[in-house]
């Protein structure tokens, strides 16, 4: 992401300016531009900001839209709710992939309204597309950096989507069919030893347990220990039998 | 959603509590838990809620975590980076949809932990999976309710999300938190009575095992049949200990 920008225009608290730095940092993102901040800057923005100072430092403020956008091909703003503007919506993660594509080949912003009353007209119509957070329609006043950290999280979201689309179930190999079925064996002599099974139906209590162990698929190292557990309860029968 | 819960555990500053409620509440959710919150209630939690405090209002205050999880049968803690536990990692938007889905046939929990420190090895060994939010890795210092908002938006999007279909775990209903801390407890216990863990590293066995079961989540018939094994295997071990 050679140039992606956030742009927040006209922004009324400064604490909102340090927490979207933060936010932005936290999801890999650096070029923050704002346009006419009220008391900017100010301790209040630096505070928030809690170690992405540097963003703040480096962000230039701009004394209008020309300024902040300038060079950027694509244009998105945020906005809470439709207003009748003509001009299209897409969602969070449609946006994101957008921003990150397009930002491979020029530059690209996503702009932020104030908190009280977003973009204005104008600066919507000046947006390819509009952004809309699916809030809850009957309390939808998203924080101002709280929205800049779900949009900064779609972005990165975009940005490592090759890359994390296999994370979840990557290190776990279960156990071969080989290794489970004598697993199973030994299982069941462990029970028919302690006496589990007497009263019982050893078919049935067998199905079950297949069917719980099926849906955990152990590794190795987990059947190693579970055949370590049955191995010394059947030493303990195996020497209460004998001493008996 | 009829009982997807967020539960705080531990959380420092009061208003990342009003915050959070504030997070919830723009995203339909409204099933709060907190867990010994320190300096709470407070001014300042109302005052981050801004509109949100019903949301405070209803949320029960917990002396631990057997009450916040109370009944719930899936349990998901949010970790800020991988500690080497052995819990699956899943992304948020896998997370939300798990939790969505679930949350239609019984509660489900989502902790958070301390700003600090976050979950404690033994909270998160608590959980089925952990969720990971792809944060920078060189500045994840997520604010808490910036973390909450993250999640919140993944849990919204999922809900809203009409095309998923929830065939898959269709008639499987998983043991809650209070079985399976009681089956575990059952376990450990059996394990030192048949001097399985003399040898060994107690923490580390019973951390494999809490992970084994977590992806199994047995119900309480298989839990029944497990217990029934534990205690065949205690009987003839008091019984061998006492004939020597």
């Amino acid at each position: 992401m050679k140039d992606l920008r956030f742009v927040l225009v006209n922004t009324t608290h400064p604490g909102n300016v340090g927490a979207t730095a933060r936010a932005m940092k936290t999801m890999a993102l650096s070029e923050l531009r704002l346009v006419s901040p009220k008391r900017y800057p100010s301790v209040e923005a630096t505070a928030m900001a809690s170690g992405a100072d540097d963003l703040l430092a480096a962000a230039p403020v701009c004394a209008g839209l020309d300024e902040a956008l300038e060079g950027c091909r694509l244009v998105l703003g945020t906005s809470a709710r439709p207003r009748g503007i003509s001009v299209p919506e897409i969602r969070p993660d449609e946006a994101a992939k957008l921003l990150v594509e397009e930002s491979q080949k020029w530059p690209v912003a996503l702009m932020f309204g104030r908190e009280a009353h977003g973009l204005t007209n104008e600066e919507m119509l000046r947006c390819q597309y509009l952004v809309n957070i699916p809030a809850n329609p009957d309390f939808s006043s998203l924080n101002l950096a709280a929205a800049v950290q779900v949009l900064a999280y779609e972005v990165r979201k975009a940005a490592l989507d090759e890359t994390w689309n296999n994370v979840s179930t990557a290190e776990h190999e279960p156990a071969d069919d080989k290794v489970m079925e004598s697993f199973f064996g030994h299982l069941r002599q462990t029970m028919e030893e302690i006496g589990f099974l007497d009263s019982r139906q050893p078919t049935k209590i067998m199905a079950r347990l297949r069917r719980l162990y099926g849906r955990a698929r152990p590794d190795e190292r987990e059947i190693n220990i579970l055949r370590g557990i049955f191995s010394a309860s059947q030493r303990r029968h195996n020497h209460s039998s004998k001493s008996t």
